[in-house]
């Protein structure tokens, strides 16, 4: 039998996460002490309310309301409550009474990172994050201890499962938009208010960090350009896989030059994207998650699984609880989360990307003319069309659909395209405009 | 201007990969010392001849014959020679002299793994081997570090980009094995002698080391099944599309109960495999790498990327030379390499699988019953049966093709079934046994 040191670990939190954690810490043990060279004890559970009726069973002497006295005696402390306030407070005090902290909580490092990752290095303890991004997908310390020898140039994030078990039931069922959140909120996925979801919040928190690790930068959340996914309607899921794309909702960071003032920066945003069908990421179905790297040696590198479910998420603060253990156990300051880059943030306007513009135009000689010269006036080059036949309008004036993929072009000239295209008399519609990515 | 600690680096071996992590430690070196939170100083390449002609530039004072001394005065030694011996005696040697080894020699760990980890742990060093399996691929660090607190149930690897890239070849072109790979051969992704990886003995190596590490066992190389690939034939291929799966060699290590004993252990086996068309692997293209990992709470994870190029191996070495060189800033032992929960390694008899058995039978009546129960007498429960029209035999004995999937079958009672479906007069010929993967 060997004798360990036992560690003693604060759980913050009862909910469905927080119990699995409890309940595995104390099932596999021996385990994972064998793994970890370190005895792993729940001292406690932090609730709001012990008394408070719960699904799972957490043993009813470990649950207390006072996280601040769990906080001090911990060697580990698990933050696992979500949302800035008391998060930020609490992670903190742990911070600094010299415990390393782990936790599943992108909202706290998305506002708060730097304030936290700063705490972590004066005291020489560590925060842990792995479960923040990408339920149990190892990707935050792939990107901080794999890929340290390297240098990422772009990454494309599908983040939130939410978003993308919408967008493939639009695609792969025919849903509306209606209809398949409808589908998630049944099954679980989506919250009753999707808003966070939906319309980008939450993968914007991940895209800031995400950024911030991979360019050893400060991205502040604010500075992540994001456009939800509530306007991508059936009809353009539909002409997109026509076309040999799907569409998904991506978080992309990626380092880039503005094309002006000649600035090498690094930019962060979310929007709905079109992905060509033989990309990795449009294989990504269902809830799942994926983040696609690009890195200057190591090439493409794409890293899958399941979303945040509860199991996953406890699995990665598992692994996080391991490693915190370890560094325990040999002694020293852990890693610091660096910023040594300190690149500039770049504003979307610095960004080029290709666009697919669908029109509805008149079906009239000299029209395809009209609108080349309307893109190349304004810079932005044609690197493919497709026009139907005829199938709109009426019989004096009968339009056609057509189909438009740019190459790279600047988000300003693009705009200023579009502007131009709907104004002009040979346009009866634009129909839509969605950036392309993965080509 | 920080000022760093200098680590002393020695890298064994001047080849393509030796060659890329010595000129990408020169150029980057600011901002890996930034990463690292300490200089790395390259101070000497050991080669067999400094005067021999290379196509990459190593700056001549660098380059020594005295792998030896070289070592000696190294923090950190990158040993890029491969193959067994002098590989194992310097990475003892160094590690003995308390220098932290990285290294890209599957041979040696799969064959010496349990040697060289007692060695560091002995002296507190570390070795770290990223670079071993999958080439950029974060695997090792994510089986080792994330998925620690987790239990991994099953790992399914495309871990040779030459079969890979032959097989997708075959199925994707319709070339035969040989026009495959030859195209392999001229594009550089096979060697002159591919029997290393054709016969699948890089693959089991892969395995044996994945193994090991997912299982916290002793996997030995020997313990591993290895079946190549030299036996597929074009005609395997094509039906197995039609029937809606792709062929891939798979390296595949699993925690499994034997049927007789009850005993619990792990197995690792590489052979050629369907994999249903559906399943991310199957989307593994070229001569990419894949790695799709069930643990028990995580769920499904894939970690995908190109295979061991030069550049990949070179940024999976950087990355370990980094977050050695962050643990000799910190100071403390690293973490053991764990066999602590030495499971038995199972022989190939104790592996339930399920198969794909491709006949050509007499098309008369009642051979379909009398197939039927070949199988059943036998323990072998069919899933699923397909019979083409009569396709061959001659006007007075027409034969049609019978495809039978099984549900999981013992080894033995599948080696049985076959035996008998041969000596079986209603059976003209036994076409094709395949084993079935990710169902």
């Amino acid at each position: 039998m060997i004798e360990y040191r036992n560690l003693r670990v604060a759980i913050l939190g009862g909910g469905s996460v927080g119990a699995q954690v409890a309940s595995l810490l104390i099932e596999h043990g021996d385990e994972l002490a064998a793994r970890a060279g370190a005895g792993l004890e729940v001292v406690g559970v932090a609730v709001r309310d012990v008394n408070a009726k719960r699904d799972t069973d957490i043993p009813a002497h470990l649950l207390t309301t006072d996280a601040e006295s769990l906080i001090l005696g911990a060697d580990i402390v698990v933050e696992l409550i979500g949302g800035i306030e008391p998060a930020r407070t609490w992670i903190l005090q742990a911070l600094q009474s010299g415990a390393d902290v782990i936790t599943a909580n992108k909202a706290v490092l998305a506002n708060h990172g730097p304030e936290l990752f700063d705490a972590a290095e004066q005291v020489g303890a560590q925060l842990y994050y792995e479960a923040a991004v990408g339920g149990a997908i190892p990707i935050i310390r792939p990107l901080r201890d794999s890929l340290a020898g390297d240098r990422v140039m772009r990454i494309l994030g599908i983040v939130n499962g939410t978003t993308n078990y919408i967008l493939d039931r639009m695609d792969v069922h025919g849903d509306s938009f209606g209809e398949a959140l409808m589908d998630a909120t049944r099954l679980g996925y989506a919250e009753a208010d999707p808003t966070a979801d939906v319309e980008g919040f939450d993968a914007a928190q991940k895209a800031a960090i995400l950024a911030s690790l991979a360019f050893h930068t400060t991205v502040p959340l604010d500075a992540v350009y994001r456009e939800g996914m509530t306007s991508v309607t059936h009809e353009q899921v539909v002409a997109a896989r026509k076309a040999g794309y799907t569409v998904k909702l991506l978080a992309i960071c990626e380092r880039l030059v503005d094309a002006e003032t000649g600035v090498e920066g690094v930019s962060a945003r979310v929007h709905p994207a079109l992905v060509p069908l033989d990309h990795p990421l449009a294989a990504v179905h269902g809830a799942n998650n994926a983040v696609f790297v690009e890195a200057e040696a190591a090439g493409s590198l794409m890293f899958y699984g399941a979303g945040a479910g509860g199991v996953q998420t406890a699995s990665a603060v598992l692994g996080d609880i391991v490693s915190a253990a370890r560094r325990h156990v040999v002694g020293g300051p852990g890693v610091a989360e660096s910023t040594h880059a300190n690149l500039p943030v770049l504003p979307m306007s610095s960004v080029n990307t290709r666009y697919q513009i669908t029109l509805t135009v008149l079906d009239e000689p000299g029209v395809l003319a009209t609108i080349a010269t309307l893109f190349s006036d304004r810079g932005v080059s044609v690197e493919g069309l497709s026009q139907s036949v005829r199938d709109g309008g009426d019989a004096e004036r009968p339009t056609a659909t057509l189909v438009v993929i740019t190459h790279q072009a600047a988000e300003s000239s693009l705009a200023a395209t579009v502007a131009a295209l709907a104004a002009s008399p040979v346009v009866s519609s634009v129909v839509s405009v969605l950036r392309v990515e993965g080509l």
